[in-house]
C-alpha cells in the first residue's frame, strides 16, 4: 500500500512536493492543505485535492506523513510542533541558529507517538550530511562551503525593499580562484569577500535615482557591504525573460591530511547544480517522508534530523536489495 | 575512556589505520596483529605493540573494535566471520558481487553478541552512500561513477604477471569529455572505452620484447581490451622516483529531473582526490569503528553496512552538539 502524503502549505515548495511525489510509485498525495480559499488554489496537476488548513485533523487517519511547506520565519516554528502531535511530519526548517530550539519543541510535541524529521533539504540537509561524513573521515582538515551560482531569495527581497525598486534578483557566485585553490588541496583562510561575489539585477521605477539605489545596495550592512557587489539595471521584460528561474547550488569541500606526519592530502567535494531550488528541496523532503514512515514502522518516535537517519531508510527497497545494487 | 582499537593484518591498510587512530583523541590503538613473526614487523610508530595473530583471543577483553586489514580475495571471507564471534569488527571487503554472501556469513557469526560493519571504505563505502542519497532524492535520473586518476592495484598486478615485466603501474583516468558532459547535465550512454582510459608504466627486463609486452597488455581480456590503453616503458629508477605513491579518487554523479514534466535538471556530484588510497580507506575504517562501538553501546548487534549507519554515529560528539555545529 502506498505511503499517503499530505502537503501543508502550498507555495513553490509545496508545488515541488506535488510533482516529486509522482516520481515515487510507493507514494500517493492525499491532499494539499492551504490557509487560502481552496477554491482559489490552482495546483500543478488538476486532480490534486485542495483542502482548507483548518480541516487538517480530519485527515489524521488518511495521511501517513505530513510534509510541511511553510516558511522558517513564522510558519514552521508553530506548525511543525502543532502537527507533530497528530501526524508524522517532515519540514525544511532552515534558520540554522534556531534549529536546537525547534528540535526541542518538535521532539516534545511528537512524544512517543509520532516521528518528525526536521531541517530537511540541501543546506541544512544534504550539505550537513556531507560536512559530517567528511569531518568524521578527515578529522585533521579544513572545511569550506561555497554557495551558487544561485538566486538568494533573502538578498533579492532586501533589494526589493529599497525605495524606487520594482523588482530584483540577486545571484550569489563563488569566487573562482578561491574555489580552485581549495580544490587543489590548499587550505586558505578566506573572508566573506574572498569566497563569494554578489550580482544584482534590478528593475527601477521610471525616473528613479539609479545611482542612489546602487549605493544603497552595495553598502547595505551584512547583506552586501562585506562583498564585492555588482548592480545591473534591466527592464521588467528582461527580468521576466532571463531571470524567472530559481536556480541554485554550491559545494561542500573538506581538505585534510593523513599519514605519519600528515604528508598525504585528500580533498572531498560534494556539489550540487540545481535548475530549481524549491523543486530539489521538495525532492529531498519526499524521500525523508519515506524515512519518517519507515522509522515509525520500526517503532521509532520523536524528533530526528538527517544526521540520525540511515540512508537505507530513504529508499523504497529493503536491505538485501540495497546491498546488491548500491554497495 | 578511549575506544580500544585492534588492527588485524598489517600491510598498507593496517599502517594507514595505525596513523589514523592517532588523529582521533577518543581512540587508542591496543595492538596490531600479524601472521608474520612480530619481531620482524616494523610499525610506523615505534611504540605500537605487535602481537602474533594466533594470540588474538587473549585480547578479547582488551580490544573494543577490531579493524580487519586483510585482502578481500582470501583473508576477509574467513577472518571477518571468525573474529566477529569474539569482537566488534569493521572490514573493507570490496568484492562487490560477493557482498551479500559475506554479509550473511558475518551476520551469522556476530549473532546477538557483536556488531560488524562490512565493506567500509570509499567504493564500496562513501561512493555507495552517495549513490543511495542521490538515487533517493532524484529517482528519475541517471548515475555515473568515474574512477581516477589513480592507481589500480589489480591492473598493475595483471601487467606484472606478463613474461618480461619487472614492474608496472597502471593509472585509470576518466575521459574528460565524458565527465564534462555528465557534469553539464547530459545523460549519455557510455561504453567502458568512452568512460575511462588506461595508462601503464612498465619496467621491462633487459632484452625483453617490448612490442610483444605492449600487445599482451592492450589485448588482455576484460582488463584492457575494452579500453584505449597507453603503454610507456620506463626505467626502474623512474618508477621509483615518479610512481611510488598510491593516489586514487573518482566521482559519483547523478543527473536527474524534477517538475511537472521533468523540465528542471539537477546534477549531484561527490568526488574524491586522494594522495593515498590505503590511508584514506583506513580513515574511513576508523570512523566506522567508532560507529560499531556506539552501535554496540546502544544494544545493536549483527552485520551492518554503511547504508545502515546514521552519520551521527561516526562522530565523537553527541546529537545536540552535532545539530548546533553541522546542520
Amino acid at each position: 500500500m502506498a505511503i499517503r502524503i499530505g502537503v501543508y502549505g502550498y507555495g513553490n515548495l509545496g508545488r515541488g512536493v506535488e510533482c516529486a511525489v509522482r516520481q515515487n510509485p510507493d507514494m500517493k498525495l492525499v491532499a494539499v492543505f492551504t490557509r487560502r480559499n481552496p477554491a482559489s488554489v490552482r495546483t500543478v496537476f488538476s486532480d490534486t485535492p485542495v483542502v482548507a488548513a483548518e480541516q487538517v485533523l480530519e485527515y489524521k487517519d488518511r495521511v501517513d506523513v505530513m510534509i510541511l511547506c511553510g516558511g522558517s520565519a513564522t510558519d514552521l516554528p508553530v506548525q511543525t510542533p502543532a502537527l507533530a502531535a497528530d501526524f508524522h511530519v517532515v519540514d525544511s526548517f532552515d534558520t540554522h541558529a534556531s534549529i536546537p530550539a525547534h528540535f526541542a519543541a518538535v521532539d516534545k510535541a511528537a512524544g512517543n507517538s509520532h516521528v518528525a524529521v526536521i531541517s530537511v533539504g540541501w543546506d541544512p540537509g544534504l550539505f550537513s550530511l556531507n560536512r559530517a561524513y567528511a569531518q568524521a573521515v578527515l578529522p585533521q582538515g579544513e572545511e569550506y562551503t561555497f554557495w551558487g551560482k544561485g538566486v538568494s531569495q533573502g538578498h533579492s527581497d532586501a533589494i526589493r525593499r529599497i525605495d524606487g525598486v520594482v523588482d530584483a534578483r540577486q545571484y550569489t557566485i563563488p569566487v573562482p580562484e578561491a574555489l580552485a585553490a581549495v580544490r587543489r588541496g590548499e587550505t586558505p583562510t578566506l573572508t566573506a569577500r574572498e569566497k563569494h561575489t554578489r550580482l544584482c539585477y534590478v528593475v527601477a521605477k521610471e525616473g528613479a535615482d539609479k545611482a542612489r539605489i546602487e549605493k544603497e545596495i552595495v553598502t547595505m550592512p551584512h547583506y552586501f557591504d562585506q562583498y564585492d557587489t555588482t548592480v545591473e539595471f534591466i527592464s521588467a521584460e528582461e527580468m521576466a525573460r532571463d531571470h524567472s528561474g530559481i536556480p541554485h547550488g554550491g559545494c561542500v569541500l573538506r581538505s585534510g591530511c593523513t599519514g605519519e606526519e600528515g604528508e598525504n592530502r585528500h580533498v572531498i567535494e560534494y556539489s550540487l547544480k540545481l535548475d530549481s531550488n524549491p523543486e530539489f528541496t521538495a525532492s529531498v523532503l519526499v524521500c525523508y517522508a519515506r524515512a519518517a514512515y519507515r522509522l515509525a514502522q520500526k517503532g521509532a518516535s520523536g524528533c530526528h534530523t538527517v544526521l540520525d537517519v540511515p540512508v537505507g531508510y530513504l529508499l523504497p527497497v529493503e536491505g538485501d536489495v540495497l546491498r546488491r545494487s548500491l554497495l
